[in-house]
């Protein structure tokens, strides 16, 4: 066995649920059906399992590869197989698309039953916590009584957090990396803008666009650009970008004078291709609601005393969107309980995006803390 | 005298210049107005004048209230007029509505004389240089030598700091706050999400909306939004918001739910009603394109050779547009040529907007500076 190799051609499994799903809103899914990759091998004792959440535009395909597809590699490839932090010769990897996601997984672009359309508006708003119910459903399809760890970063970090709070007993360990315990109002205020760029798009028809055959294209693009600020920090950018001109002077216009335009256009278009708006809006009122201390006043350690899990917890030193003082919340909320914690502090350049980046040493902390889970599973 | 009165009732004046204006770009405006309010008297040797430049959204109304119109105060009301920092009783003081604004200068909704149509898109992307050297235009109009003062907040401080540059032996005196040499990466990154936010408004028609009998407002609306987020600070947001809801629980839908969505939404909305979007495309251009060390390799010392000035600088330390690192890296390159050089760092909550807010710290600063000032005139 080599180090650091690729789990090779994967291919995504669809797991259809055919019992009733109520949701936090109070509405019902009737039924539904998850996209899902798994990597390595369960054991015999069911007790080699990970689950990786994913944040807002990923999906499923966490490693590997499709094959005859060039760049097809999963989101945290670089995190998940042989050999790697989380290494699929020991682990059994779960990867999911979460309902409302666009990838696979029932959504707002998928076939209403009752109705023969596109749900568009009429797709609940689920929320971390419908996500992680059926994320314990998924787990019993598996036969997985007690998951060795649940793992994710940003909104991926939210469901670990609240896998722990509302399956304490099936968690072994829980990895909350580059999150928070709940959005500022300047992160809402973000998420609200993204929003109503995309509401307001002549081409949104309410959120029923399908139906119309066009996409809100102008509001999806304009919602990642913004997006996409907030996931580098100012010196990633300066550094990235600085004021490189793309054709060596001002063009005193509205074309691209800064190399930094170019590359923010790009990602919105290039996102405004295969993303889904009415999941863009539902994801990202579920990271706005996600706040476990919402029913204990405020209090986040008496809203943690129900997890059981140990914790691992990283932050990034320039992440301004979750910045490391978030995370020492949850730390101190944890602690307060006298929960078993570990926590890292990366001090890395890279803002936000830095918990989807190489870095030897935020990887070798992951590695290292799958390496104790792994001798306490022997 | 009692401090700190209202310069009361006042009236903007359009002023006409019929000499061409040979702008930045190339081209060349043949002739244009600006609009413009005075407050104080001009004193016999005309030594007492201090020039007010503004930022983004404003205008020439800096101070006092016009007749008949409720909650009309300038926008920097609180610091200039009788008694006020910038007293009245002792300076005089302009206020100018910059060319390419929508406030009655000339601008992209101002008629074309040579088509009879408003410019819309034809009208040239003027820069920081070009204001100052309208602005210069303006003191010869006045008789004014030389300005006591030249003095502006943020896109203000720019053109104050590219006074003292321009024309160095006509400012006895450059006050920049809360401003920054030049924009970072991520500073052009937000202003580009704006303007594409405007461009891709179906009703911008290529900035030619004025005869299609439309306005951008979409656009213009999502411009605002993402601005007022980068004007206030995290912590101020948290203060002023945190995640209140507007109504008592989550609506699991894209309702508001939390206040500072509803507060984003009205500010957007209301904007939207009143401002330019060609000239918000303009000016935001103007704050992108200004930057000194252009022309010198990046070295900042070296551009501010020429200043002759003595400066006033101040920053706010949650001013997380242009912190005080920016201020610093101007004070720094100032102290490079030897040049008298104040700088006052104000420990205030209240992000970039602090610069308009009333802070008696921040006040007692522009207060003392302009006392100095005084002392030196009399």
């Amino acid at each position: 066995m080599s180090a650091n190799q690729s789990v090779g051609f994967v291919k995504p499994e669809l797991i259809e649920f055919t019992a009733p799903l109520l949701l936090e809103c109070g509405k019902t899914l009737p039924s539904y059906s998850l996209m899902v990759e798994t990597y390595g091998t369960l054991n015999a004792s069911k007790s080699n399992a990970v689950l990786v959440c994913h944040a807002l535009n990923a999906s499923h395909h966490v490693a590997g590869l499709y094959e005859g597809q060039e760049k097809s590699e999963g989101w945290w490839d670089n995190m998940v197989g042989p050999g790697k932090p989380l290494d699929t010769n020991r682990f059994f990897v779960i990867g999911v698309n979460n309902l409302g996601s666009c990838f696979g997984s029932t959504g707002p672009s998928s076939i209403n039953p009752q109705t023969g359309k596109p749900y568009g508006a009429d797709f609940p708003f689920v929320t971390v916590q419908d996500w992680v119910n059926a994320q314990a459903r998924l787990a019993d399809y598996f036969g997985i009584e007690k998951f060795a760890a649940v793992m994710g970063g940003s909104l991926g970090g939210m469901q670990a957090l609240q896998w722990s709070l509302g399956y304490p007993d099936r968690v072994g360990h829980c990895m909350v990396i580059a999150s928070t315990p709940k959005l500022s109002a300047q992160n809402i205020a973000f998420n609200e803008v993204a929003r109503q760029a995309i509401v307001t798009d002549p081409d949104f028809h309410g959120g029923n666009y399908y139906e119309h055959g066009v996409v809100p294209k102008r509001g999806l693009r304009l919602a990642r650009m913004i997006g996409h600020i907030t996931y580098l920090s100012g010196d990633d950018m300066a550094e990235k970008f600085g004021r490189t001109l793309r054709n060596g002077d001002y063009n005193y216009g509205l074309e691209v004078d800064f190399q930094v335009e170019s590359y923010l256009r790009y990602q919105g278009d290039k996102f405004a291709d295969y993303f889904d708006a009415n999941t863009y809006l539902l994801i990202t009122k579920a990271l706005d609601y996600f706040d476990p201390a919402r029913h204990t006043g405020g209090n986040l350690a008496k809203a943690l005393e129900a997890a059981k899990a140990k914790f691992l917890l990283v932050s990034f030193t320039t992440d301004w969107r979750f910045a490391p003082e978030r995370t020492r919340e949850i730390v101190e909320a944890l602690m307060a309980n006298q929960r078993d914690v570990t926590y890292a502090e990366i001090d890395a350049p890279h803002g936000h995006d830095a918990f989807l980046l190489t870095d030897e040493r935020y990887h070798n902390v992951v590695r290292g803390y799958f390496e104790r889970i792994a001798k306490e599973l022997a």
